[in-house]
């Protein structure tokens, strides 16, 4: 991804590696809250048709963004620009010609780093997806994905039409604790290996993938969802770590000590959420394998899009022997 | 690997795609023949002591003739080199201080290429293993893989300690069509895929992969060879790629739609194969995944090596409920 440093913008800084070849992830930068939660800022105040997503349907911090708007049904409330799979030099990118993108819906943009300017012209953070844009003030309100989660998730019950709770009272002190835990092997774990330049860092990062998978490959034996009988958060973002994992991470990130559809819980289990109502519809394949095979030179020279496996996403999962179940109405729209 | 051209070694040679991005392997330059079998060349005749064998423990190709020699104990027949797994811009060398390396025994060469400028001092092609070499002569007999294995199998037999034929009557014009066969879809498929530089050369050589793969798991439905009751040449040149495949093809050549360990009766085959006597210990995994993810910068720029699944080669098989039996007898030494 590129970043503005000294007012330039250097595109080396997304796989920025340390001096034992670990890959290191920056900090997202814009931290501002929209409603009541905690850390809430008054000058962000939920309403409908105000706030607006950028996302690209390939970038798993994105989509957790794009599931908490479908299953909320949210779609009303909050819309959505979709960059290019395929970021380059210049990084993410409005190329609404291309299948599933769109124009900048908010200013017409063609890159979504002058969106970062124009929301601080001394910025010189990483340019990511997620944003959630603010389209009163003008200004970014917040690009940590799990930050715009959990505001989607919590701040905008008033305009959600579907009755959907990812973080139930109850649950909040495990999810928190979830959502930490799986972070670092599992989320950036994938990264971490793919992004590998020394054979010691890839090692310590498979390590921890797969110990981390085989271990919420057990908990998944006897409860349906990671932090029990309820689908919350916490799914959310194991969920686009695990979609992407067999198709891309396997391959490209040579995650390849076991595929998910070879874990005998985690594969039903990411069919249950697949299948839930109104997530199917956030995951656009595509757009996932192009972004990955075709934006990591140093990973993939020849740029070219690996095949496969043929899985079964909609395949029946008897995950209801366990307790709890899914929100039941369908998402409206996309 | 390198060549000679016009006097000077070329590193790109071996890695060489067409206009259209499709990897075409060159053909082997040394063409002669040991024994009776045509072609024979009388002055190649068969002896106890007189050839030596140059391989890489990597290659698929070599270790097609290492199977041969060890299935049919002719260890103390043919002595062997072992190269080293990594190969640099100056080909195949000899690094003796590495694990399962060794000098080179007959010469005390330092690169494969000195052999072949000594065995031709005009020599402009690819430097390659497996070589047969004539120390009597000193020259190179032949180093076509396919042919080298035809030439141990066939022109030795009075040497042989275990009475093992890999070509046997009856089965002969079946087994040469096999090898022909497979040898396009997968033996040289895998290198199609992973050398690739365009998506249609890719996406053709997936297609010819997988569908070959396919088609011999069904035929090994109901048979335990791949020309029916016995274990032949044929079984020898589709084993060195199904062993090399889930650790290597899979994640380096992207050779990703399915694993062989996923595949119904190619995973017990290979198991089988794996477990014939004299076979095992033929397999230097370490030497494999080292070569293939630290030799391809251009595939692998991060030289780091895959960790790959754990797989049980030698748990049961149940291929003896098939028709025809592996040769009993174990190989006295490697």
């Amino acid at each position: 991804m590129n970043q503005l440093v000294d007012g330039e913008w250097r595109t080396d800084a997304y796989e920025s590696t340390n001096d034992e070849g670990a890959f290191e992830r920056q900090e997202s930068t814009f931290r501002d809250w929209i409603g009541e939660a905690p850390p809430a800022d008054e000058e962000f105040p939920a309403e409908a048709g105000r706030y607006h997503l950028y996302v690209s349907y390939a970038c798993p911090w994105a989509h957790r963004t794009l599931i908490a708007r479908s299953l909320k049904g949210l779609e009303d409330t909050i819309s959505v620009s979709v960059v290019d799979p395929y970021r380059d030099e210049d990084g993410w990118m409005f190329t609404p010609e291309k299948e599933d993108c769109t124009v900048d819906h908010v200013h017409g943009a063609d890159y979504l780093r002058e969106l970062y300017v124009r929301a601080d012209p001394d910025a010189t953070c990483r340019v990511t997806v997620p944003v959630l844009w603010d389209t009163e003030r003008d200004t970014i309100v917040n690009n940590e994905s799990s930050e715009v989660l959990r505001m989607l998730d919590t701040a905008f019950e008033e305009y959600a039409t579907r009755d959907v709770d990812l973080y139930p009272e109850g649950y909040r002190e495990e999810v928190d604790s979830i959502i930490d835990a799986i972070y670092e092997p599992i989320n950036n774990g994938v990264y971490r290996a793919g992004f590998a330049r020394s054979q010691e860092a890839y090692d310590e990062a498979i390590d921890d993938l797969f110990s981390a998978l085989d271990r919420w490959d057990s908990v998944l034996e006897d409860q349906r969802y990671l932090a029990g009988d309820r689908l919350t958060e916490a799914d959310v973002c194991m969920f686009t770590t695990l979609i992407r994992f067999d198709q891309v991470y396997h391959t490209h990130f040579m995650c390849n000590v076991r595929a998910i559809h070879e874990y005998e819980n985690l594969w039903p289990y990411l069919r249950d959420l697949y299948q839930t109502p109104g997530v199917a519809e956030t995951v656009d394949m595509g757009h996932i394998k192009e972004h990955y095979y075709t934006t990591h030179p140093d990973v993939n020279p020849s740029r070219i899009v690996a095949r496969g496996p043929d899985l079964a996403f909609d395949a029946p999962h008897d995950r209801d022997r366990l307790d709890g179940e899914p929100p039941k109405a369908p998402s409206p729209t996309r």
